[in-house]
């Protein structure tokens, strides 16, 4: 059987860019266009020429080797002709090879946004799409509130899609804007669109995820014979996102019964690139990954539950829908007290420590509920898990040793009257035989005191001899506190995320009544991990 | 019409604690299991007892008013008796109304992981499910692994299905244990299974994140005929998380076809409640919102992009597809602080510190906003709003004022090459025109190091003058650290929650680069509030 090619538009860059607390760089936006290239999606749009300086330079520098590159603007003002409306004039400026324009489709909206007639409103999609057309571009239509435009006045709304086709869009793309139309309703409208005229083959769909069911409402779409779908990476977007293709994707690859229907265009080498293409992203965006996201996220395939953990030891199939690297990303059998032998077992082997050593394993259990009952925690620590099990097992060398340190933090008024802080951490090491004096103080590069933890973490870090090269990669990407309820009385646990130049992430944890002790014990462990993967 | 009733069943409790890094204590558990019995879910699943300590510590003492309370556990073993299965004994002691057991039903699972034969299974699940009923108990079948098991084997699915509704099941749930079923399938096993006899009105549904369609294969299979959804608050649980419960509830009342064909007994009182419920949770469990959540998040009614903005001035459903207020949340409209201004009124007057002038109003939230810009958050820190509010209303004394403070942190082996660690403060304030000096030591009177936080906080309350007496008796009894991602650089955010002897409890918070630091503003803020009750 033939599969039906399924076009995948990507509008990170635009539709993204409205997610609260983002805003791209040009360059972020280069950075993140090579990713889409190199996964492999068929559209890539940019952004809106004219309407954002880092948009309009975007587009000046622009490069794609397989996406088509698209600007995004919206049909021409009523009361001016195509060619004069200057904003679509900046659009068509960026030359991009598509040009996608959005516009009305509800009589509520073209009342009450624009003020003009239905007729009027008609007209402009006309007149704007062929103008895009009549320069040799490929012309798409974002038919904005369809469903809603469709449930109001079904014909109306038809006559805006049936204008733009017409008029030369290659695309017509039914868009749920306000994101609360349910996937059977979107299935029914999207049938009654190809009843009244408009082929499949030129239909898109375009969801928000307002009642978490975008990726639901794009499927239901396609199914109903939608051939593009609009979405994000991670489901960037405006309120609550996108349609996020990072789900999407693995979905219409892998998963009856679209991998059999459709050819997205996505190889197996790009699909094993999607959970680093997903981090990458939210490192650009410096927010720390969704744990529990579909498919890419660092928990989608760890198994807690001791039973599931038991039966994923005899076969991995039992407990998990598709292979973990399918989509690049790694099972996690996580410890916890619902855990036992065969859980740790598989743990160790994952973490490329197998073992059959009954008393090790034991020990091993024994040390993980001792420091439980004080308060560590080694669900997500599992770099901190690997260090008590080589330890364990005798596997673990003493890179160095930490004789002490001493951290001040200070704050009073300056002369100025002005509240300053500071802090100063002296460490004192001993590596390869000998001790290693070091001080740091608190400020970065811009003068603002980091605290007492980045003192230490400084100085720590600043000569660790011989090892002093392997260490200089590692980054702290995310400080995590908790007060536990072990005990009589309340301790500290810290869990630090840390990753280096390899792309590895690897989380460490440290215990103490004492705050920046805690914090420095899980430090520690996250230069211990790191040397033990390089040396 | 007569809408159907349509069960909630809520498993936040048992299967959200599979989440990854959560692990509830008993009073947890019991905060969390009376906010569900105020929404109304119909079910509480609130651990299994006998695995888990604090799952059996929970129930001993559980209640509710509303919420029929259950508990979990598995079928009995093969090769013993229900009566003498202790696994199954523990979940009975309990003692609670309703019990459900997971049990298999897919070929492949009863030979992998039970390694029995396909009968021995049938008659397990008859038999324990039959021991329940039996015991005046109301019986619930989780069948595990449903969908897989019926695309491998119908018959013997069904065959599992109806052995539990034959021995007394009220409810048969149909599990999407490792959540790759798409809604269409869902929606197509869940008509089979009524076909071969299991009435609609006593099937559930389980389903699990993994393609980010719990909640469209929960809707589907409530459309196809079943009558209970089984899910989790915020959406916690094992991997990728179980149905949000908290985005299928405002989708079931509001939306249609749901609110014409179902009642949940979920009234409007509950729904508006649920923004507050789901950060609540996340409260508890010391987790950031997510933003983009459906109905709840914080940007799930944000206007960021500039047509919508003022679109949403002349008319918010413009671009909402419901109103906030209905879930409790609000509209965040950047450049337009209309709203802003009459809930801010609100708050202050639940404060007590009612007002109407607008321009100490604008004030305020000018101040709020540069502060949640820096990365505080009022949501929470009730207290330290009140403070800021009643210093832009003059309506704060100056009680003291922090001149500067010094605090060490020292880690060193002693004498017996043990490691020790201590630190010490010195604390300088003003108060009632005289300078005041204070040092402490961070030792409690067993002699443990508390760290610097504590010495601080014990040489700022060492010696305040005349307000001595009257902070005697504040307590500290919480502690929250998050690293905010507010503008280029990290930082943390402290919130400290305190207690006096009068039964008051309040929240404080304070933002720095510096941990020691964001601390000790929180620790002032938190003296600063028990004064101004108190004097």
């Amino acid at each position: 059987m033939t599969r039906a090619k399924l076009s995948l538009y990507d509008t990170t860059l635009r539709d993204g860019q409205q997610t609260q607390g983002v805003q791209f760089s040009t360059a972020e936006k280069q950075a993140i266009a090579a990713m889409l290239d190199t996964l492999g999606v068929d559209y890539i749009e940019g952004g809106w020429p004219g309407a954002n300086p880092t948009d309009s330079a975007f587009f000046e520098t622009a490069q794609t080797q397989h996406a088509t590159l698209t600007a995004f603007g919206m049909t021409k003002r009523v009361g001016r002709s195509a060619e004069n409306d200057d904003v679509l004039a900046a659009v068509l400026n960026a030359g991009t090879p598509a040009v996608c324009l959005v516009g009305k489709t509800h009589p509520f909206h073209v009342d009450t946004a624009l003020g003009c007639t239905l007729d009027e409103n008609l007209e402009a999609i006309r007149a704007s799409i062929a103008h895009v057309t009549a320069q040799g571009r490929e012309a798409l239509f974002d038919a904005e509130h369809f469903f809603d435009g469709y449930s109001a006045d079904p014909d109306y709304a038809i006559a805006c899609a049936t204008t733009a086709l017409d008029a030369g869009a290659r695309w017509i793309v039914l868009c749920d804007t306000n994101g609360g139309t349910m996937p059977g309703r979107i299935a029914e409208v999207t049938r009654a669109v190809i009843e009244a005229g408009v082929p499949g083959s030129h239909l898109g769909i375009h969801t928000h995820n307002d009642t978490e069911q975008a990726v639901a409402g794009s499927l239901a779409a396609v199914e109903a014979g939608a051939r593009q779908i609009q979405g994000t990476l991670n489901g960037l977007g405006e309120r609550c996102g996108n349609a996020n293709l990072t789900a999407l994707i693995p979905t219409l690859v892998l998963k009856s019964p679209y991998r059999e229907m459709f050819d997205t265009g996505i190889s197996t080498d790009g699909l094993a690139d999607l959970t680093r293409i997903s981090r990458k992203l939210d490192d650009i965006l410096n927010r720390v990954p969704r744990r529990e996201a579909a498919y890419v996220g660092a928990s989608a395939f760890a198994h807690k539950a001791g039973l599931h953990a038991s039966a994923i030891a005899k076969n991995p199939a039992t407990y998990e829908h598709i292979p973990p690297e399918t989509v690049g990303n790694a099972r996690i059998i996580p410890m916890s007290n619902q855990a036992g032998l065969s859980n740790l077992r598989k743990r160790l082997e994952g973490a490329g420590l197998p073992t059959d050593d009954t008393d090790a394993l034991r020990l091993i259990l024994d040390r993980i509920k001792t420091r439980e009952d004080a308060g560590y925690s080694y669900d997500t620590a599992q770099a901190s898990f690997e260090l008590l099990a080589r330890e364990a097992l005798g596997q673990l060398p003493d890179f160095f040793e930490v004789k002490r340190y001493r951290v001040t933090v200070e704050r009073r008024k300056n002369k100025y009257d002005q509240v300053v802080s500071l802090s100063e951490a002296v460490v004192v090491v001993k590596v390869g035989g000998e001790k290693k004096l070091s001080v740091s103080e608190s400020m970065d590069a811009e003068g603002t005191d980091r605290g007492p933890v980045n003192a230490l973490a400084k100085a720590l870090t600043k000569d660790l001899g011989a090892y002093q090269d392997l260490i200089e990669d590692i980054r702290l990407v995310d400080f995590k506190v908790r007060i536990t309820q072990g005990g009589t009385e309340a301790v500290t646990r810290v869990i630090i995320d840390s990753e280096d130049d390899k792309g590895r992430r690897w989380s460490t944890v440290g215990v103490s009544a004492n705050i920046v002790d805690a914090s420095f014990e899980a430090l520690v462990d996250a230069i211990r991990w790191k040397l033990v993967q390089d040396t």
